[in-house]
């Protein structure tokens, strides 16, 4: 059960804040939902993500949860939330992303998907019903339908037998997620069609019908150019209900942000920033750097002198460096926090400029600026 | 410069609690100092060794940081406290044990001994002289002087030459750090002597007579039996300055803890409750218990139900086994927060029994426990 309040509207742009109210808490949007691929968020302790960070809802993966440690035994010890000490609001993707990123051997039918586990071999099915039973022994606040994701390039007669498929898996999984007795877990579809607005527009209008509580705009960051990616958002983000919560699947880089905000978008997730920061590359407010850099081995500088996060009030880019060079883990950790906050920080500057109603002169800044190296 | 305070000592055993005052803050005595080898305890921020755990002191190594990040390069950044950002006491080794230990190819003449890096293979050379150079550009609170240690079993004979280096080696190196103009740093000696209590007792008898401000025993931890390993404290420790503080170097399991400190010891170091953590091995008020266990799959309970750490409080057995299993950063994170934290319990509450007088309770009730699984 989710309740979304749009505060603020850009008057020249598609950028949107609000609340969207959740049973484990309040998120403020335009928001980005840090990765907890396997019930964590990669070095970090729940705690250093409430506070100072504030993240108000993460995302995690079914696909892992359900290979290790299973889906069953998070139902046993009382729910994902409970699981891994996480008090906040949690989105779960419907695991189909990773079976047709991870998964070697997979067959898909008009019944589901047939997998072979990355970990041990063995063989699974996911279908539209059992995503929706899985997620539901998470007790995730926010569920995703299953769906197929294309590679790019497809083509277009493959694209609308793939979103075909997509959409009957939808009403698949909201006839039986409806026939639950629950009131606390919500279901998002998932837009598809690959990089063709006449499949995107058909899709979004076939999953309207759903009237779910917030949609999703899904097989984008699959290979394609950025324009691309931000192109089929601009087309298929209007057709969805103004008045209901819009996420873009696994995007994106810093700079792209802005460019989802503008086009309407309020929710956003993306490994980038913990997988960048254990392999060295970190955002600060002035551009990116590569902490492996000889350069910044005697630099007494912090990672970024306009952060708060403990890592940059705390420590020089020549002591994370020689943590990096080490293969401590606590790199990972200190260079976790950074960039987590550092997208949190986008995030929030974004909502306060929507507020303000100087959402374009932020937008404008931030393109100016675009993403350069140090 | 430091300053040892006893307050208390057990009638019947030679334990004793105190303060070591140093130029970075008071330690309460009997202690056990955290291992941080490259400038980091594995994993853990030092917001997180301060609060809750109260770390008073850690141990790093010479030797690691020597070939990365290098000494010159501390020293640039203002010390080891401040790269680390850690501002309570550091103790350093003088490199000598990992020369023994890491090094494949050395050499030990006279002057001191060569080895070859075991990153990169580059040749250096450690010296008395030197390794007090270095400690010093470190700006450790307590340094160490280099000894030869020797692996077990030595024979009699190539015990007295290496001991006899080793006296003359820290003669030299107290010459050396007599003629710095300096009085924040104090050096220790080392008291050798493999197995042999007549080699202990002319090792301690000589190094008497450099009037250090604290002394070590070394040599132990080699491959000997517990019980020898204890025997030769007990030997060695009551020849030490009574008002001077006593470090065993490199011990120990949970339960030899008491054992050291009813022989009169005040300092300790490990690499066991980090490492141990991170593979698996759990310390607790009722035993141990390693993780991996299938019997912890869907086991609700703390690590240990007395513990008041973050782990402990946060988080059930069977999270800790999934994050396990998963190989994550957290895992690491989470266990090495609780081992020290059981770590430091040990000793407080030794401290305690030592200062109410009732410390030969604690030690006949930590015998009968002894260390068993759980």
């Amino acid at each position: 059960m989710l309740r979304f309040e749009i505060q603020a509207t850009c008057a020249e742009t598609g950028a949107r804040a609000g609340l969207l109210h959740t049973p484990h808490g309040t998120i403020e949007t335009p928001v980005f939902m840090p990765v907890g691929t396997q019930a964590t968020v990669k070095g970090l302790m729940p705690r250093d993500l409430i506070d100072p960070i504030d993240a108000r809802i993460i995302l995690s993966n079914t696909y892992h949860l359900f290979l290790r440690p299973g889906h069953e035994l998070i139902r046993e010890m009382g729910g994902l939330h409970k699981f891994m000490a996480w008090p906040r609001a949690i989105l779960t993707d419907s695991g189909g992303f990773q079976v047709f990123s991870l998964s070697e051997l997979r067959k898909v039918t008009d019944e589901g998907v047939m997998f072979h586990s990355h970990l041990d071999g063995s063989r699974h099915m996911f279908t539209p019903e059992s995503t929706v039973d899985v997620q539901l022994a998470f007790g995730s606040d926010i569920m995703m339908v299953l769906d197929e994701c294309l590679a790019y390039p497809a083509t277009h007669d493959a694209t609308r037998k793939s979103m075909d498929r997509t959409i009957r898996w939808a009403r698949q999984a909201f006839t039986h997620y409806r026939q639950q007795e629950q009131d606390k877990c919500s279901l998002f579809p998932i837009v598809q069609g690959s990089m063709f607005p006449d499949l995107r527009r058909a899709c979004a209008e076939e999953l309207l019908e759903l009237n779910a509580e917030g949609y999703a705009i899904g097989g984008l960051s699959v290979g394609e150019p950025r324009d691309l990616s931000q192109q089929m958002v601009e087309i298929t983000a209007p057709l969805l209900p103004f008045d209901k919560p819009r996420y873009v699947m696994g995007v994106g880089m810093p700079d792209e942000l802005p460019e989802y905000v503008a086009r309407g978008i309020d929710m956003m997730d993306c490994v980038i920033p913990s997988r960048d920061a254990r392999n060295g590359r970190l955002y600060t407010s002035t551009g990116n750097l590569s902490i492996k850099q000889a350069r910044f081995r005697n630099d007494a500088a912090p990672v970024d002198e306009k952060c708060g996060c403990y890592t940059c009030k705390t420590f020089t880019r020549a002591y994370l460096r020689h943590l990096y060079q080490a293969g401590e883990i606590l790199y990972s950790v200190l260079a976790t926090l950074h960039n987590v906050t550092r997208y949190l920080d986008i995030m929030r500057q974004m909502r306060e400029s929507i507020l303000l109603g100087v959402f374009p002169t932020f937008l404008a800044a931030a393109r100016k600026a675009s993403l350069k190296d140090e």
